[in-house]
């Protein structure tokens, strides 16, 4: 079996070992190390209460690049809101990181996710460490283990690969993340690795993540509510036999798509998993003032409980997403404005037009919608990749705490 | 038995009746006339799409403020995004009151609620409009039976009344309201009719009602929608015997407190009521930058599904109100960030405070909840009244269509 997890690029391996911190019977810590120091970038949440560990990242990682040879998550716990000690245990879990896979400490990216506001129990996250130090491989189910080891309220491990040729070299991009509730742009409880054995620079590494989040997990939305511990980060260990890649030119572009095609699957895996979704849907704004009002107005739509019901109910109440629209405080021209469902116009001209209802019906309730409104005013356009709301969702985050 | 409805204050009849516009068994055009011709201050949805009645509502009420005779109401179809059709299905809903009633057009405020994108059903609601015309009264059952047909999802009417002396006159004060999904502040699928036989100009009765509106009815969310239809009248009829009130002077002050009081036992009844509520949750953040600061936060929280499920669940997970007010683009210190719920601190300089577990969690479970949370950086507050979210919303939002 062919291995497309976060092992299968040259130099990289991977751990997965449960220590305790869930109560669940559940791996709950992961390591990935690389043989030699890689290239690294990353993006951290843009919320201004964030967790010790992104402190950390982001001290590492001037400008969001560098350099690192292992990255060590816990899941069940988000070591946020936990003050000095949280730091302090931050620092801890890097230091000892270093020293199971024999780095320097600041080549260790560290990473939480679960509960926010309580200490983290240390001896358990030591122990987990040291097991998964150990337990390093290579192999397809190492990859595996580290997918299911950062999962929280995830149904299932998100894992995604890409390969592409530079010359005659083939060159690997594999990643994996974790996220299914408090997802928004800028991002959410979202976590993502990808590893590759391309051989880029930092910078030209940071503009290819930052392109590829840019359309792919700062445009999604379960519940509009972003996270204080979002990371995702890509580690290049360069040891594909290609010319290091140092322009903007066709290799530069080879590498961002492929990357950009991981990071879409990725985030395509968190909404379709989003906590209690039953389908995911594409919102898509266009005839935009400007790109801001195009974000604004899908947001809205994207965000408004009213529409994630009409979408579950497979409710053909389209006059929910034109409203979201109109209170979103994106330009729009009533008059001018369009809707449509899966290609079929619902809406136009500031009147119900005519449509096949149950062919509309049977579109909404397919396992993946597509939603359009046209603002009417400019050209700019955007789309957001959202789920339904369901009771489930409720069942889920009424209960999470106790 | 005392009356303590919109036809309380001198002046004023009202009539519920159903003429179908609803499948269900149930009323659904109301009707308020003014035995003269009343001072009216109104304020419309700030959605860029608005319903039609809004459009003629705007335009017979130059800068909110003018003259009224007649309020007529029904529920079951919102007339938005109805185009022409819509808007002429307005007018003529104004006519024909206009002509039942006997008064100028002009004077006729006409709204509209339910379903958007469907054309109303005409000879229904002209049915119903000369039904109710000719079952005008001023008996407290008048006044129910108003309150009772301008419902949608509602569970329940929602009144509320008070009194006040200006000089020896006795004035009253009465409104009702209707809302239950679709509420956010500026405003919400949110009707509201005041009535009062203050004798006020129509540009100091605009001030009272605009700063009425700005605590209350703009300071609620239920589920973070604004409509497309959202009006707040009053019609203030003049006959208490008192001197016009005709500068901000102490009687100003009296009655923009009972106008104040009114509202405010309005906007919390459609919290109160909103779908699916279980409990009325307060969402106080002080020590925010600015007022809009203040705002932006308390609104993150109020807005959160993640908060709201905690609330439902009565689960001190506080993190996701720190959270929430951390992204919500509102300038906060972490480190100077304080927490409480019921008045008990949980989370202070950054970190955990100790409390009594099971004290917040009682606090939690009652049917009114304090959130507080201090941003730390100056010294403006503001509170959102809000309610949690349960499966129940989501049961009423994915069939309501079909």
């Amino acid at each position: 079996m062919s291995n497309t997890t976060v092992t299968a690029p040259q130099g990289f391996l991977a751990a997965g070992v449960r220590c305790g911190i869930k109560q669940a019977d559940a791996m709950d810590l992961g390591l990935i190390a690389c043989v030699c120091p890689a290239v690294a970038a990353a993006i951290f949440t843009t919320n201004r209460v964030f967790a010790a560990p992104v402190a950390l990242g982001r001290a590492i990682l001037p400008k969001g690049r560098g350099q690192l040879e292992a990255v060590v998550v816990n899941s069940g716990n988000a070591n946020a809101c936990t003050g000095a000690k949280g730091l302090r245990d931050a620092r801890r879990m890097a230091a000892l990181t270093a020293q199971a896979t024999v780095c320097p400490v600041e080549s260790v990216l560290v990473s939480s996710t679960g509960i926010i506001g309580r200490p983290l129990p240390m001896e358990r996250v030591e122990r987990g460490i040291i097991m998964a130090a150990a337990g390093l491989g290579d192999s397809p189910d190492h990859g595996h283990a580290f997918a299911r080891a950062i999962m929280t309220t995830d149904t299932r491990p998100k894992e995604a690969f890409a390969t592409l040729k530079i010359g005659r070299a083939r060159v690997c991009v594999a990643g994996c993340t974790k996220g299914a509730g408090m997802i928004a742009p800028n991002m959410a409880t979202m976590l993502a690795y990808v590893t590759t054995d391309a051989a880029v620079s930092p910078a030209l590494l940071h503009a290819a993540l930052a392109g590829a989040a840019a359309d792919t997990f700062n445009a999604i939305s379960v519940d509009g509510h972003t996270s204080t511990n979002d990371t995702l980060a890509v580690l290049a260990s360069g040891l594909a036999d290609h010319p290091p890649i140092r322009t903007r030119g066709a290799d530069f572009r080879k590498f961002a798509d492929a990357l950009g095609e991981v990071c879409r699957a990725l985030a395509d895996a968190i909404v379709r998993d989003g906590e209690g979704a039953t389908k995911l849907v594409r919102v898509t704004v266009s005839g935009a003032a400007s790109p801001a009002d195009a974000r604004r107005a899908a947001r809205a739509i994207a965000d408004s409980p009213l529409a994630k019901c009409a979408l579950h109910g497979a409710d053909p109440n389209w006059g929910r997403f034109t409203s979201a629209a109109g209170y979103s405080g994106a330009r729009c021209d009533p008059a001018k404005m369009r809707c449509a469902v899966g290609g079929v116009t619902i809406f136009r001209g500031g009147q119900p037009a005519r449509h096949d209802v149950k062919k509309v019906a049977r579109l909404m309730a397919a396992d993946t919608v597509d939603v359009t409104v046209v603002l009417g005013i400019g050209k700019s356009a955007v789309t957001i990749t959202t789920c339904d709301l369901s009771k489930e969702y409720v069942t889920i985050n009424a209960d999470y705490h106790t």
